[in-house]
């Protein structure tokens, strides 16, 4: 048995802030890093923020791309424990937008979903979603398309 | 001046209630009172369950399909102040998973936004929002979009 | 259009407690009630708890065995909003200890799950579960199963 | 007397940190330390994430397989001050689904509970629980049994 | 079946308020109800307080006692939902310095309790209080004797 | 005047841990610790966990049993900010209980304290305290003596 | 002495909704109603609101009017507690703003107070503010000034 | 691929602090700041404590005045994540006077904006602000003048 | 027995309410009621508030001056359950300043009173305070005077 | 342009844990120390402990009497950012009963000043406080006498 255990395992969170720096430095975009990967943009975003455990062919492309090393790779594989907000409502505007949409919206979502399926929800882990850009001329438009299985309560 | 000043006036969670009721009675949809109405079915909702102002013609349209009086009437019109979960983070499962996803693609969703448009947000009040059904062969999904104008950082 | 719109609907909140004081003064058990709603004992108290929506059948049943009116009937059948407790930490006992099993074995529970599944969840939807008795010669023991589909992380 | 009080001790918290990356370098499972430890495997995980003092035969056992040290082993022989979640509401979907599961169905099972064993509680520390796999056609499914023994109150 | 389903059951919190009015009224004192009711000062008094329920013989007792109806009677015997604080930090000095000694004795009772008996619990459900008036010349002094059984943490 | 400000010194917290530290090192008890001491044991243990400033003698003799440097010593003299709780509710099960005690006998103990003595509170300033074993053939008993002044409300 | 002590005083936030009622009713604007008080409109609005004590006569300015009753008068006179948000972090989005307004740059107002006037605040009390339109070609704006006595530090 | 991961990025928390440290010791005012930057002083300072990214020109202006090394002209440079209050509600008395405003005067300022301009917000992203020093023969006035655009609720 | 038990009687809540009309009504000031009941001002007002009780005398003479009911006399004479704020940090200004005080002083005011009297605490039950106005050519002065009883730390 | 940006700049709060240390190594008294500074004593233990900012000169005299360096000296000139509380409720119960004095005769304070003074509030600001013993033969007070500007509500 080893008589010290010193822990110096790279956690997700510190491999989220090495591939911000890294990406920085190195100005690549979120795109280009998903290219190498090879999954979607928005799940490539959020696995190497520390929400998704990434495969180790996964892991391997992005760390390589964005030049970080062997813990930072083995970071990317961990299973996380999910929850990326600070508090539980988010101070960011940018983020804010989406909880506001949720105080004045989140019924009128609940209700249009029991309308067209029946009791149920919309899937947030058989889930995908998309952010684009939705050209107008009176000033472009932000669209983030979420899209989860329909799940009937079911006993 | 009058010496009586009962307050009888109908509140728009009031009003929300008399139509969540009349609408179970009458056996109407969102989509059927939409059309009435003459909006887009998610805003009407969220109008009808006191998110929006309704213009007088609005009101009119949907109070006398609902057969609902004269004081349902003018609390469709009246100016909400905005905001419709019971809690801070929503409890029930079909408004929760939204919540879920912000906290685990909040971030996500904010990197993306800025790498195509640069510092901003996604507008939530130049906004508007559909619920709709996709067929799949292994579950039908909920498909949600959020559609709002990109608002840069400007001093 | 009417003049008038006077809500004396029954809330789902209202019905259950009509049915928990019909079930005292009529001496029923929930086991009593399920058997004549056709349905599992522990949905059926979800459901008259206000948790569930019931078909016009099973409404029927059980408003006609607690003796309850139309109204209660009807709450029956409504889409709940779901979320029981009155407080994010629940303070009665025989609840808490559920809460305080989460403090302690969240996480164990949270392991166990990816190392048999996979990165993914036990559904909260398709779920169903069941509080039982077991005989113990040093004092019976509550067993309660919970039992849900798993939903592996699928983009 | 000493003149200087370094404290190095290793906490729980480190200890369980320690364990988490052990077992992934050495490509343990949970089920294959506990055959080690010769306790169940939801205890043992319990355990090794810093939720129950370990006797020191159980300690050596784990810090062996793990290849850790003896600050480690020290630490798995503390008595804990035990609650594992970040914050009340527990964000990570895995162990949420079954905070939500209290807040449908809490009430749900304190009337189940009262109704077979009269006025009392499940012990949460006269207490065992076990996750399993229940197969099924239609997608396996997680079953999580909790057993407490039946405590009534008693003045 | 009914169709009328209005709901004028007294609820325990009626019923204590009712308990409160009536002592007052009647100038008795919790030692004399609970003389009347046959079971100690302290059970007593959280009973008619809403956290106990009462058997019909002693529910029939302190309606007697205290001159309330058949309504009150039965709310006596119903299963309490546990929790009496307006806040999880009550407020009224009374009340509070029990908080206070769990702010600055918690630890200290933890490590006491685990010193004499191993790691577990007092329980609060095979529990039972006193409080008493120890005669002191320095000023009479308060005990209050919490008695519960020890459960060990026992898988 | 120096012109290095190099802080180093040992807070009451991290003398606390230092104590854990040495006393499961050198396999004291509380009760040891509190004889070399010459102060009750409860008293005892919370001064060395951070909650009591300890004279000059008796922080000596609690070093020195322990085997501790002068500055854990000098931290066992600082007057304390009280308050031990990690959270307003506490999460480990063997000090909620305490808590639960608190949430469903809180009133009772009010109401007991204003029957015997009047308006006015038990003191926890002027209060002392004791953790005992009751030997009960159904299982042995934690007592816990809550022992303080009486302060009647006096303007 | 009156045996009868029936309580159907006015509250300031009563005589509140009797405003918004009556000004909705009689189509009146704050500006107008301001004129008829003979003070600032964002101050009548505020008072109206139940913010500010109002002398007799504008109390019976605003009440002749709005056509309202003695007691909204009497309530409009009154000594208000202030503090008109339902939640600590408002959820309306108009007033949210102002909110994230003070989350992004309430630190740089404080440090330009700080560097214009030395240590102090604005005050609160001392205090008038403005809502204004801005023209704009690329669209209006909507200015708010906030202006309040600088209240220096001072012992 | 490296195999190390040494991540020393500075963060905008961590150049703010060097910013505030730096400008003390170089005794610059932030309007002078804001000259070299080229921008109004309200937003330079907003940047420098990290709520705006700053382009590369700006950040080299302010890094060169305040003698700061490249890792902080990085740091200038990163999109913030927005919020700098450590509190919901702020302690600050400079900062929570603006908080009060809002409590005060938020929903009037709410009615205002709808009374002048109908349905809608005044933008905090598209918006600029001032702090300003009144003359005031009895005592200097704080004039903080918010100006954002107006954004119609607009489906 | 009473068959009936309708509970009509009066809270210390709605007393106070009572008696804020009343006193507005006849034109009445604190310091005429304190008179009336024999007390000095501030206890009659926190009693009037519902803070304290009453002898039979104080609350025959305050209802007899205020011309209320039986109702509302026998409440100021109930055992109060304290704490006056409507949330743990008060909105209203006139009362948040004595919030900021304990914010900016409170750990000043602790050190003092250990500086002068040792460890212990300033009595919040033995207590009195006044509030006075000290003339100032510069402005008059609220002078607020917490007086209370030393009580030291004392097992 | 330095290429190399180390902030080891003492904070407000790092000063004031140096100054406890060396008041307790030397000694001294807050008394001792205000004398040397030449201000009162409340002012200067509330401005060492990191809530006001100090003069040069004071400063100076501050860090010679307790020999502290050049970077603590420079840490007492700094503008604070205020408020010294842990947590929004204190625990310490020295500190706590300022805030139960708070909630039991908050709403008192606040109608004898608008009594005595019109609406408006006592300064924070334009403030000064002091603790004082009173002897007494009964035990001796703690006096605590808070003296602010009273400062009228004034559009």
């Amino acid at each position: 048995m080893a008589s010290s255990s010193i822990v110096s395992a790279m956690t997700k969170q510190g491999a989220a802030a090495a591939v911000r720096h890294a990406k920085a430095r190195l100005g690549l975009t979120w795109t280009q890093i998903a290219e190498a990967v090879g999954r979607p943009v928005a799940w490539t975003t959020s696995a190497l923020l520390g929400q998704q455990p990434m495969s180790e062919a996964e892991a391997k492309a992005a760390a390589s791309l964005l030049d970080l090393g062997e813990d930072v790779q083995q970071a990317f594989r961990l299973q996380p424990t999910r929850g990326a907000l600070d508090s539980p409502i988010p101070t960011d505007p940018t983020i804010y937008r989406f909880y506001e949409v949720l105080q004045v919206y989140g019924p009128t979502i609940k209700e249009l979903i029991h309308e067209e399926f029946g009791d149920g929800i919309m899937s947030a882990i058989n889930f995908r979603m998309d952010v684009k850009r939705e050209r107008d001329p009176t000033g472009d438009r932000v669209v983030v398309v979420l899209n989860g299985k329909f799940l009937p309560y079911q006993w």
